[in-house]
């Protein structure tokens, strides 16, 4: 039985027990306004649990790891927090040993300030590489937040607004649903749109023979009772099939972080792995992370079209795995998506070099509906198909479509979430070398 | 003591004993004018070698590859070859069983149409995959060719000519040398432009364990006496050093190709590996591959600028090969490269993410003119530099430049010859689905 999942209002206060604000503190230096309700664009922002909840993380493998991504690595262990500060405009990555005692001096200060436990609070940072962080304004920003900490939607709103960079907009969720007879909420938040595709593990290392390959942060929170070691189980898998599935441009950032917190103000029993609550558990965040990472995907710098890669019958998951990424990160495949042009010999030419076993005269090709079953193929067993090119046009004419690719040499499949590539995302990305606060990670 | 080699004028007829012709036969179908003298772009050559030549040859290492590829690998085996047949505007990929008899048959119908002996024909195609070849066009073009086929300037810029397809210009070379006091003469055409990043082997399967990364064609023809064996290996290291180390856009085409047919009409006597004869052809070689595969990433669909990526002192040679590809294929370090933004966060990340250990305190980064030594760090061991973002600025003005990474890990190092990402590119590569004749591999 599938379990009822609700979309509800409210985001990262959704869940009971969460408040949070978010300001404008000047991160970039800009001397323009101040924080408030209305002014510039906010720039850091607090999450706080009032109860201690579970927590759980994933973090880029990217080997040049920020030093707010080491400093959750090292928290997330002790397997429970209170409190996220969270900032854009500076990523404190590539800034040694000043970079990390910044990092530290963030959390300790928001330690201070809002008078919690040592040790209890999460940091992430997003914006320009190699810049130190302006921890006078950071301190400033801090204490404001504070201030301001509530559970509205409109609390809400601005913290979603605090993290983003080159986002056209805010990237927000909630659900819920039930467990032991008690209503359940999950509540997201997130940012992407450059520098995206994420692979994030537990520990920041990189799993043993894996490719590697945002800076994209999510911060989670939740009233489930549930224990630390759970969480983390479930947020594996549901980072598996959703932030680690979605590419913008290929680069994987040095500051991608997933956390979630969990603080049990909902009531149910707390849950295993592998029984049947931990299953709707699962699904409910599968749900919430994967509506956040295709939002990162829509709103990719410069994107105008998003494709979601479905590979069939690979002879493995790594097969699978790598036949879509080499088709969904080809210049050439994406360009061709942009111009809506259904050109299946990019496709095929991406994989065949791709680390995928691919024999030509296997391969078909096809284009759906997102999420359909009616698929038409423009290539069967290696050979064009009789649907027209005005045919093939329509299918890749939309926003949004699926790509099939059915490699008929086993019984593996993977999903990935692209985008295509355009003059904008040049554009953007060229920078501006006149103006040197433009420019950065 | 350097081998003195001379930039000749004469292309691929420079050596003695060869001729050549370039032809139109509207492969594309496109109904427009007749092969002449004047009229529209060539699409069909011939080269032709009056004595029988040592062959020798490197092919894409896609799964997915070309039957003229597929002929090719086949025929060089022998080991000699009298004819290449070439055409553009159609890549005779992904063509199934129709394409292998229509390659055959090109090479077979050239064999009859000049009189050479079976077998000693062979082929490079480039333009569209998926689409029959046109043969009845094609059989004409062979014929017109071989009315016209000379050995003067002139005949070679039209045989460069027809192998273009989205190049803006043709690419060519010569080159002479001393061997046993014999004057020894090197000639060469090739064209690229798109799909660019190629992998060959001479038996077009992937190497174990090695990454696998344009349509690029290339034809050699030299008149020194050397052994199809010894050939091979001087082919094989001058690939290594020269088109295997380009990329444009990071996709590797079905159709790569490179030969090189060797006559032995300069009289020199033929010569073994590794003594100090095969020294001198093999730095002609290099030198001819190398120019060739520059002319290639210059002239790339949309390029702006060329960088060439140098990574020092890696740990390994597969970890200097992979840290170059990975700055040299990253769309945000592309990108700032066409900015001309010096953004070595961009350049840092995509080092972290690279298969190649890096350790962030201990990375270098910076510029220099083209091939010089004085270097611009703009990071030392991780932390940037007193440079000033306007030293830097200008630095990455110049339409070409060196990029140069120190890992500090070791004693390998790689050379990638990169490009940037335009919007031209984007453009271009988006095609005009109003005009399917416009699409296609």
């Amino acid at each position: 039985m599938k379990p009822k999942i609700k979309v509800i209002p409210g985001s990262i206060v959704a869940p009971k027990g969460f408040k949070t604000a978010g300001v404008f503190c000047d991160i970039k230096r800009l001397g323009t306004g101040k924080g408030s309700d209305k002014g510039p664009k906010r720039d850091l922002a607090l999450l706080v649990s009032e109860a201690p909840a579970a927590v759980a993380g994933m973090f880029t493998t990217n080997q040049v790891c920020a030093a707010p991504v080491k400093v959750c690595i090292e928290r997330v262990k002790h397997g429970t927090a209170r409190a996220v500060v969270m900032n854009s405009g500076n990523a404190n990555a590539c800034t040694g040993r000043q970079g990390m005692a910044d990092a530290r001096e963030m959390v300790r200060f928001t330690e201070r300030a809002l008078n919690l436990p040592a040790g209890s609070v999460l940091a992430g940072s997003t914006g320009r590489i190699g810049v130190p962080l302006p921890m006078d304004h950071i301190r400033a920003g801090i204490i404001e937040a504070g201030v301001w900490l509530g559970s509205t939607a409109r609390h809400a709103d601005h913290a979603a607004e605090a993290i983003l960079t080159s986002d056209t907009r805010s990237k927000q969720i909630a659900v819920s649903f039930k467990l032991d007879g008690r209503e359940v909420r999950i509540g997201g938040i997130c940012k992407g749109a450059g520098m995206i595709q994420p692979r994030m593990s537990a520990d920041g290392r990189r799993p043993a023979a894996s490719p590697l390959h945002a800076t994209m942060l999510c911060f989670i929170t939740t009233d489930a009772a549930v224990e630390a070691r759970t969480l983390q189980a479930a947020l594996r898998e549901a980072t598996a099939r959703s932030f680690n599935r979605i590419t913008v441009d290929g680069d994987t950032s040095t500051n991608d972080t997933v956390l979630v917190l969990a603080n049990g103000l909902a009531g149910n029993r707390a849950f295993q792995i592998s029984n049947s609550k931990f299953q709707i558990f699962q699904s409910a965040l599968n749900h919430v992370c994967l509506e956040l990472a295709r939002m990162i995907v829509r709103d990719g710098e410069g994107v105008s079209r998003c494709v979601t890669v479905r590979v069939h019958e690979a002879k493995s998951a790594a097969d699978a795995d790598g036949a879509a990424r080499a088709v969904a990160n080809s210049a050439l495949v994406k360009t061709s998506w942009h111009g809506g042009d259904p050109n299946w010999g990019r496709i095929i030419d991406a994989l065949g070099y791709s680390p995928a076993t691919v024999i030509e005269e296997k391969v078909d090709v096809g284009y759906s509906a997102p999420g359909s079953r009616r698929i038409l193929w423009s290539l069967r067993r290696g050979q064009p198909t009789r649907a027209t090119f005005q045919q093939l046009c329509a299918a890749v004419a939309g926003r949004e479509f699926d790509l099939h690719v059915r490699l008929n040499l086993g019984k593996s499949g993977a999903i990935i979430y692209a985008a295509d590539l355009t003059e904008d995302y040049v554009d953007f990305n060229k920078g501006d070398v006149t103006d040197p606060a433009s420019l950065g990670g």
